[in-house]
């Protein structure tokens, strides 16, 4: 039997057993995805919306995701509760709720839709002459904690600096090409890991070392299965940008386009900063 | 005695008073911000932060707000339950819900924090060559609904079509300035309110009637207390854009800047529609 991608290791998540806890999912942080303290972001957001995808009750498919990071998730176990607080006949909204012995290490809300076909447009502008992945290098993880192993990064504009030389930049704008590192197929758990694999902007900004955490990331899923699909393991491309840093907290937002210029989702994210 | 504005009077909660329910509070739906069909959004969302505001139990200031709208709000009284996860140090994480009769009809997740001076710097751009607010025509409100009515909207790109000519346009980019109508003075409750007073981007670009309605809205605050202060109740210069329409459900994302360049909040929102 073909060993499973670590991926689907790391978002492999086991029902409650007990009639009385029909929301309850309980799953583990995965080596693979180890961040220097606890886990990848990513992956605990990947694992919070996989309790929706994997409920019994769930319709559709995903259209927007917030997760809020309330404490450090240590590594581990940890229990999750995932409610459909209101079922429509279209769209389901959810509340989940990621537990460890303290106590609540993370919230996420999530709307569920099922779609239909539209007038349809794209109004963001993808990057322009940006080189196809295989003739852009892809950036060496020496030296990082073990998520960044499990990308395939190839940075066009804006790369995570080689040197912590405190040289400030202009802007903290990058372009990547990224995929999951072994490939796999484009799901949405992926993508929603995908939106908080950006390194936080003010590295790129100031080339300086800050303490910095994800409190809060919110993710518009623009893709369908079908696009999803199209895309399959390839890469996609990435863009990110800070808006604002202001006494203790910056902004950036994101975008992750298919390379036939879809726009698969739009990203944001408020990151809690020392300097 | 001076008459309370009409946004203290839609944002006046009224916690419970029964011991065993700490985190309820309950609100009404004001006709000052109707909406075609049930309340203005911006005012909802308002009230969700209101209850963690005033709350016994919190710490700092807003930093982030996400709020689903899961159901149609009918006009009168609304129960909310605002529950504070996790408290830690500096941060506090909330979950607040709003109930009627038949259900949820919004929920919104919340982080709080207590900010500390660090490096700071506007990344964004802020419009530039933009004349100041009295030179700028007022939008003229009639035939609106209530809400528009509560908002001085001064357009200096991307106005709310006169009428639906169908005449698509090259995108949807809009520049106003804004404030509430009457004037007061800026806090985070009126300040999440105007996150949703951007029109529908669908609108901007093409020039059509569409059933539209939002179904997820993040801000986040990096204005804190002293920084509304120094804004008080003059005009807030507003920016907003779609970035992809996409079956069924469009993107749309605005800033909102003082008058001296300070970018107050930053705004992200999913929108349902029907063309």
């Amino acid at each position: 039997m073909a060993r499973m991608h670590p991926f689907d290791q790391a978002i492999d998540l086991r029902a409650s057993a007990l009639q009385d806890t029909p929301h309850e999912f309980s799953g583990v942080t995965h080596p693979a995805y180890a961040n220097l303290i606890g886990p990848f972001g990513g992956t605990t957001s990947a694992q919070l919306l996989q309790c929706a995808m994997l409920h019994p009750e769930r319709i559709g498919e995903p259209v927007a995701l917030t997760v809020n990071f309330a404490a450090p998730v240590a590594d581990g176990e940890i229990r999750f509760v995932a409610r459909p607080v209101r079922t429509n006949r279209s769209t389901q909204h959810w509340i989940i709720e990621a537990h460890q012995a303290e106590g609540v290490v993370a919230t996420a809300t999530a709307v569920f839709a099922v779609r239909r076909q539209t007038w349809s447009h794209v109004e963001a502008v993808m990057p322009a002459n940006v080189p196809a992945p295989d003739v852009v290098p892809r950036m060496s993880m020496n030296g990082m904690p073990a998520w960044p192993q499990r990308y395939d990064m190839r940075f066009v504009e804006g790369a995570f600096p080689a040197a912590f030389d405190e040289q400030e930049q202009a802007h903290s704008r990058s372009t990547l090409w990224v995929r999951d590192e072994p490939e796999r197929v484009l799901d949405f758990a992926s993508l929603a890991a995908l939106s908080d694999s950006f390194f936080p902007r003010i590295y790129i900004r100031l080339r300086r070392r800050a303490m910095i955490g994800t409190v809060s990331l919110t993710t518009y899923f623009h893709a369908d299965s079908p696009l999803l699909a199209q895309v399959g393991s390839r890469h996609v491309l990435g863009v990110a940008k800070a808006l604002n840093y202001r006494h203790g907290y910056f902004d950036q937002t994101g975008e992750l386009w298919s390379p036939e210029g879809q726009l698969l989702a739009s990203t944001h994210q408020l990151v809690y900063f020392k300097d």
